[in-house]
């Protein structure tokens, strides 16, 4: 494996569709704007769903899952949703092939047109609403909370490989509660597990903050999201978590019995990350050889190489290395192949991201010594046979922590504050990153920032620290910062 | 939670619906044939997932993610592939809605047509064979052991909870090999996997054996099935595995360089089990009291009811006994509800299926006891607060191996040996079961006897005993025994 992946420095947006190549993450497919997740980028999304899935557990959530298929007129039932959402999607007419009169091709059977158009779901609210009307009569059915694992397709017209899909893999969390001030809360709690998740596991340090009105979600009333800041200053909406009011519970007609026996609608959450993770993953932590994978989401943890190649004696030392790594949960790939140079398989699982790579060869075995090289800094040393599990198992909380270390340094270096214009849009321009700027709480404003800019209000901090201040743009009263950015 | 099912001697098909509402597996949705998956169903068939994954990854596979769609004219590729399969499927022909004249509706744009329509996959040898092309150059790169977690569409005209329905979650494995042998191998390998996750995980008993050339999977060239016998006689195809040749290799043209250099055409299989499984698992175990779950698969394994109600002495104790279960891997639920009486509870828990109940009540706590009720035989006795973990333990696995015992005499009851016809009509008739006969060999003689009797050739066992015999419809000479029964 030559080095066959652009800089960052010379075409970033080339260097990223070369790691997702060269690494074997996804791969384009016969069906535009499908991609095709491969086996490496498949373990991944596997990583990601299981610690997602056990704090989802944790915090009290159970899974089920709804029909991929949505009636047309469920699309239309909730007047915001319908405008923020119905646009670009699959749309299935008919349930039929027939073969072709010339008995070459199938066609499709013009007599099997469905009463009702079926839309391939783009966000599962209004199915599962309809079917909560069912499940939901007195306040004992309440709080209802459930996250599907699914497949969804929006009918983007620009895609890129995880960041953008025309179908993509996630997870949509949609509870049901008798107060607001419980949907509330869910909605925070779920923006919890977002950031703890996107910084204890992917290292990715993120923003928490509130949405403004014109970025909300379709049909909510307020959006959290967990912001996080790219290697080329643009930011990426990473999660998000809606509390949608009793939006959805009028629009379906969703009402319970409270427990002064009065009916009320039903107040409402929903929640969700999906593949485009891998993204971020990916545009956070990798480097011009390739992928870098933080341990905790790394399918395989340590590779070991035998230098220069496979003997009885290497076999017997890797073996019991194995064995010791196994027995601390630390998965291990011994490459045995011999068809590639020691060489050719450095840059391979460095190409792959394994956090990493132990080289044992008899000149440092005699020495009772193994060579350790970690991905992240691609420092290389020699370590005591004796012991180098332990010093494995550390040197993967190490790598772990220093990746998010200096994913945040990068951050705050790229994190500028600005009270005119001028200087915010040289820091778009120029620096990139976040811009810290008053606004004056105008969507008219915001849309005028982005059309002169392209920044987009990435979020307002929660907490935000109240400070009074002019807007950066018309100069009107403004009380807090919020953050700009270019975002994917 | 009254005795609300229907009994299986009164009418089997609506037990079973009442089952699947009742105990909370599934539910209609308004999406005609489409089921919603609820927690508890969604829960068993994770378990199931888990296991499978399990041997898959042990067997060497990994997974990864195909696209949903799969364009029309791939469907065609191959020939009996869409013989077998195109016909009904869910067309996708737009991507686009727009605003209705009046602004009420929404309806589907008629200049988003697509150019060529997309199918939901039905199956996806035909999007998968066609990017293994790109994948496979060389003998290097095989074999290629791979299998994806997915939903799948047929358009069924008549659609039963999990049994038959439009939509359904799967696992397919697509593997690619280098030679016929290693191939025949494969599928063989995981008819075993296969046979093994039902007898062990659902206590389901299986008989092994090939499909006739008429029930073959279009496009394979051998179809290994397992097959497991319901409790009203009818028998259920659980899981299939095919060798497919180079059918698909030739269809989509992917060939490798040999060792030799030489250019040949790739071996493979395809293989899955899907959600039709709990249909299985229900109609194996269940009773008249509501779903009956093998320990191995049940979400909950213990739950534990205070006998009137809770009290702090109980609550004690409860909490005690919870840690030790737990500290064992036992999932248990403590039912503290206090709006719901004993014998509700007792009713409900019964209903969905849970293996064993605790009673803790003061009455038995005096005398150092409680009550643990299994749910397979719904026997009842005390038993010494002391060690109870341990018995509860020996108890799960007691009733895991009960179930399996008991529905494996049930089959061996209800497989019959017949010689002449007017017995293979009166055993498919009256008797149901498997009926073990003469079968002359050719599709025509197949054909006719379900024509005559409903029952179709469930398997050719595998290692089937070799007795030279005469077809049970025609009389010409056969040299083995096969099972037919009726089907669902």
């Amino acid at each position: 494996m030559a080095k066959e992946i652009t800089n960052r420095s010379e075409n970033y947006s080339q260097w990223y569709n070369d790691i997702v190549k060269k690494a074997g993450l996804a791969d384009n497919s016969a069906v535009r704007g499908c991609m095709v997740i491969k086996p490496l980028g498949f373990a991944v999304w596997e990583h990601m769903k299981d610690a997602l899935d056990q704090m989802f557990k944790d915090t009290g959530h159970v899974n089920a899952y709804f029909p991929l298929f949505i009636p047309k007129s469920f699309l239309s039932r909730e007047a915001k949703h319908v405008e923020g959402f119905a646009k670009e999607c699959a749309v299935v007419t008919h349930h039929r092939l027939k073969t072709s009169e010339d008995g070459k091709s199938v066609v499709v059977d013009p007599t099997a047109k469905l009463e009702e158009e079926l839309i391939v779901r783009p966000t599962s609210e209004t199915i599962i609403w309809n079917t909560y009307k069912d499940w939901i009569q007195s306040y004992r059915d309440l709080p209802l909370l459930i996250n599907q694992w699914a497949n969804v397709v929006r009918w983007e017209m620009r895609t890129r490989p995880f960041l953008r899909t025309a179908e993509f893999l996630w997870q949509e969390g949609h509870t049901a509660h008798s107060t607001q001030q419980e949907a509330i809360e869910e909605a925070h709690r779920i923006h919890e597990v977002y950031a703890r998740f996107a910084e204890d596991y992917m290292a990715m340090p993120v923003i928490k903050g509130h949405k403004t009105a014109n970025e909300r979600f379709a049909g909510a009333e307020d959006t959290l999201t967990i912001e996080a800041l790219m290697q080329d200053g643009k930011a990426l909406q990473a999660g998000t978590s809606h509390f949608l009011g009793q939006n959805f519970a009028k629009a379906f007609d969703v009402k319970f019995l409270n427990s002064q026996n009065k009916e009320e609608f039903v107040w409402a959450t929903s929640w969700g990350v999906s593949t485009r993770l891998i993204g971020g993953l990916i545009m956070t932590h990798s480097d011009d050889e390739g992928l870098v994978l933080p341990p905790k989401l790394a399918p395989t943890k340590v590779v070991i190489v035998p230098i220069p190649k496979p003997s009885t004696e290497i076999d017997e030392v890797v073996d019991r290395i194995q064995k010791e790594l196994q027995a601390k949960g630390i998965t291990v790939l011994y490459d045995r192949d011999e068809t590639k140079r020691t060489g050719f398989k450095f840059a391979e699982h460095e190409m792959k991201g394994t956090p990493v790579r132990l080289g044992v060869g008899m000149r440092d075995l005699a020495k009772g010594q193994v060579e350790v090289a970690r991905r992240d800094t691609k420092e290389k040393t020699s370590v005591a046979l004796d012991g180098i599990s332990e010093y494995v198992a550390q040197l993967l909380e190490d790598i772990q922590s220093n990746l998010f270390n200096r994913a945040k340094a990068f951050r705050s270096e790229h994190t500028t504050h600005v009270n005119h214009f001028d200087d915010f849009k040289e820091a778009i321009e120029s620096k990139g990153g976040f811009v810290s700027a008053h606004w004056d709480g105008t969507t008219e404003t915001e849309l005028k920032i982005k059309e002169l800019t392209k920044a987009t209000i990435r979020c307002i901090p929660v907490n935000n620290e109240q400070e009074s201040g002019k807007c950066v743009l018309t100069g009107n009263p403004s009380s807090q910062r919020v953050l700009f950015a270019k975002a994917y």
